[in-house]
């Protein structure tokens, strides 16, 4: 089945304007939070004696994320960074997870781990094929600092870093993938939005992307189902980066 | 007394906040567009058996640019990228110089000269010793698209691109610097602005940041003066990108 995808994309795509450039979506599709946070957050237990469940706290930050972008959306709070509201959904946890006593420097320090989350292990080595041929940006969330010292510390060679935070508006707002558009001064027919949540890449159609699905099944742990995108629903489907490469003709 | 130089620099930065970023001006500092284009021309009088000055064609391109920005500025223009004013000012030149037969395709190509800008021969490996211990980043008034095509080609090896047009207002403008630093998320005291022009980095003064000058006294062309800035303006002078990673202890 997935062979029939990688056969089909090539095809479909050479009717289309040349891709030139590739926009990854970084949380999930690039980098696997929640096992980093995991793996941060036993260090963290290990060298204070604590017990704290970070699988638990992972997916309780992960799920504030939506909605504190919605009090941006709607008005209630001005613009602001993830990095800013990382930090009000943690200190909204923390007590919970019998974390309340941690200083500033602490509750600082921990934030930032979502600037150090680890590549899923295909990820550096596909950019790098990718590389060859477009220009690869992220396209996320995060503000530019955070993806910055994100790709600073695990070798992700983008060419540029695009974010949600030069548009002042989220994904996936629409104004998120034409500011990148605009930026890259390419037509949205030329770009090609990579994701593994099928919401990201029907909201880049919408405004003329092109689209590249990569599940990634273990983004929210062993055995949790996803939304599946149904086969032949994007432009190319492929299982990795490096798949991904291949199906780019990389 | 370049050399006393070197050796100041260090005490004088060691009593303000540590320097977290460097952001470069790319023009004349990182890249020779001078000699480029006249390299880049001499292949195309070549290739159509031509004469024309190349050197004097840049100058007088180069010249139109500040006027050009003063257009945006004022609001007879609206917002443009660099490479909309670099056509505007081409266009303008062609006749003058016996190409105004030039098509549509070929005004494109030469007026993307400026991405195709070749790095002075230190840039590309001080700016990986750099890179080091610092965030790097150009912060140029080349838009995006043009800074990360020419890093492309180049091989400079920035951790993000950063560009007036991310402020849209052209430096010397202050909103230019404090744009940037914005997007590092760090306070301009933490940055610091590398350049071969003394009034870059006076504004970039102005709003708080530190300084490097790393004089270019090729860039106008052989024995062509340039403004020199007096010994010590600046935290940090260098005659070359390796000779500043030493005195920034890289």
């Amino acid at each position: 089945m997935r062979r029939r995808e990688f056969l089909a994309a090539p095809a479909a795509l050479a009717a289309a304007p040349a891709v030139k450039a590739l926009t990854f979506d970084v949380f999930g599709t690039v980098v696997d939070w929640r096992g980093s946070i995991i793996r941060e957050g036993a260090s963290f237990n290990k060298s204070r004696g604590l017990e704290v469940d970070w699988a638990r706290l992972a997916d309780r930050w992960r799920a504030g994320y939506g909605p504190a972008m919605n009090r941006v959306r709607t008005g209630e709070l001005g613009w602001k960074k993830i990095d800013e509201l990382h930090r009000m959904i943690l200190d909204s946890l923390l007590d919970e997870f019998g974390l309340g006593k941690l200083d500033e420097a602490a509750r600082r320090h921990l934030n930032f781990v979502w600037h150090r989350l680890d590549p899923w292990p295909d990820a550096v080595a596909g950019l790098a094929r990718l590389k060859t041929k477009y220009t690869i940006a992220p396209l996320s969330n995060g503000n530019l600092s955070l993806l910055t010292n994100m790709a600073k510390r695990a070798g992700l060679p983008w060419d540029c870093i695009l974010s949600a935070e030069l548009a002042r508006h989220y994904k996936p707002d629409p104004e998120a993938y034409l500011t990148a558009c605009q930026l890259l001064d390419l037509p949205p027919g030329e770009v090609m939005m990579v994701a593994a949540h099928p919401n990201d890449l029907h909201a880049a159609r919408r405004v003329g992307m092109r689209t590249g699905y990569v599940p990634r099944p273990l983004e929210f742990g062993p055995g949790v189902k996803r939304d599946a995108a149904p086969a032949g629903e994007f432009d190319v489907t492929a299982r990795d980066f490096p798949a991904l490469a291949t199906a780019l003709g990389c």
